[in-house]
């Protein structure tokens, strides 16, 4: 029968509903062919047609420099390069063009690309959080997971305010013994839902999983932000390894992941990836309990015995 | 500049982003073809392919008879039949087929259609609420809206706890002053969200949707669900002229809409449609706050100046 699970603190549940559930290759869906309408504006040589960029990082002499776009004047050369949403949801709305690469997303990159993507996504979260309360940090890949561009590129929301999500949880952490994430961590360590772990990080399918194949990134140290994160490198290496197997394994599907952070000590960074692999219906609309057809630790077995 | 918006009474947010928005028409999706894999088991003469009826309606002598399927025995000649779903997100999880047409939808019911499909729809809630802590009652219409199947049906699943949405409403009503629906219905009443209004409901998009072209359908007089209704006919008229608006000027899109209700004097029914022409992406997974590019005034103009 199918079993309804509470979320480890908060009073979130979901149904894991495995009878109805497929093999995990039922869950490949057809490929969308990305519309690219003839220019890309993110890609080298485009800068043009986008607004002056906020923080482009080049290679100079073997190490990195950050410069900024002259209004009139566009850096050229970069590995990654910030700049202004033309469209934005909130002032400050900046996208982050992960690569010049039109094609080459996180999952392929090299220790070294995604070390620096995190060394930026610190970098830039830490400049707009001096002049709003939140800085909401997604990737959206794939046109089903929200992203209207194709080139590989990541977003950042400034926010005026500290949104639901974040205060909802602050207020279960406050009435909780200890850090409910270092609970978490010590729960999972080494257990059926883990997927990738080392001495720092701890990769696993959390046992209330809304959607398939949902994973969560968690630092083993409590530490509120990536701000506050010294090892980059190992972020970036244990997130990258968690895209390829979605890439690999579930053949390439759309996703979102989220970074929940926040300036507030008692809070400890996760990151969560979701492939978009399911729909948000009716049920899940009237109730905010989510009808999951596959069990973590099934997702988990899938995720670790295969490469 | 896009606009930060609060719900009425909860602690939950929109923004709505008119500068990225397009016009009505702009939202058109893509015409999906519904996969008809042969036989519909949904449709007359296919009884046999679902389990025994719950509550099959037939018309006998200009008279509405309720019957139930024997073990081995299909009631035929139905109009509308309650049976258990043959993979349940939870035990009693029921399908409502709603007509014996397998090509019309409650946009295009007759004022008597749709009462009928009102009354079912309080005696199925009446009947599972008996052991149930919460009916969910709900229509997917479209696959991008999560129906698999495309006979026109609404599905209806008890739940043994009270699901967050709503233990959440009842505490902020039971912080407020008097019933927050009632205000609502005041606040908006002849006002440039109406959509459709009488004397005993009122149609209007929220100031804070979180979609585009999001609808809600509320009754004037303080009620907790269809259960206490008296005139079903009202609400059916209503709800199916809300869908036909939806249908005819945004190109028949995929939609949900669910029944907010429960078991408690101190809540207000009230029915959320939403068309879906938006994807929920990494920023609302982060934040719970719900980008919306179409203005509720301009989206309430628009259905409200066309037929």
């Amino acid at each position: 029968m199918p079993e309804i699970r509470k979320h480890y603190f908060m009073d979130r549940y979901c149904i894991i509903a495995g009878e109805r559930s497929k093999r995990p290759t039922d869950f490949h869906k057809e490929k969308k062919t990305e519309i690219r309408s003839g220019v890309c504006s993110f890609c080298p040589g485009n800068e043009d047609l986008t607004p002056a960029a906020t923080a482009v990082y080049t290679y100079e002499d073997g190490e990195i420099v950050v410069r900024k776009d002259d209004n009139g004047q566009r850096v050229k050369d970069w590995t990654i390069r910030c700049f202004p949403n033309l469209y934005p949801a909130l002032p400050g709305h900046e996208i982050i063009a992960e690569t010049p690469d039109h094609e080459k997303h996180p999952s392929d990159f090299t220790d070294e690309e995604i070390t620096h993507l995190m060394q930026v996504y610190a970098e830039r979260t830490s400049h707009h959080l001096k002049s709003s309360k939140y800085v909401s940090l997604f990737r959206n890949y794939g046109r089903d997971a929200g992203a209207s561009l194709s080139h590989p590129h990541t977003q950042l929301i400034p926010m005026p305010f500290i949104p639901p999500v974040l205060t909802d949880e602050l207020n279960a952490i406050e009435g909780a013994q200890g850090c409910p994430y270092c609970d978490i961590v010590e729960h999972e360590s080494g257990g059926e839902r883990v997927i990738i772990e080392d001495d720092e990080w701890i990769v696993f399918a959390p046992y209330c999983s809304r959607s398939p194949f949902e994973i969560w990134v968690l630092p083993k140290r409590h530490l509120n932000s990536i701000t506050a994160l010294d090892d980059l490198a190992s972020l970036g290496t244990m997130l990258r390894d968690a895209l390829k197997k979605i890439k690999i394994l579930l053949n390439d599907p759309p996703y979102n992941y989220m970074f929940f952070q926040i300036e507030d000590d008692r809070y400890h960074l996760n990151i969560r990836i979701e492939p978009k692999l399911s729909i948000t219906a009716g049920f899940e609309k009237n109730t905010d309990v989510f009808i999951n057809t596959m069990p973590p630790e099934e997702a988990a077995r899938f995720f670790r015995t295969h490469q």
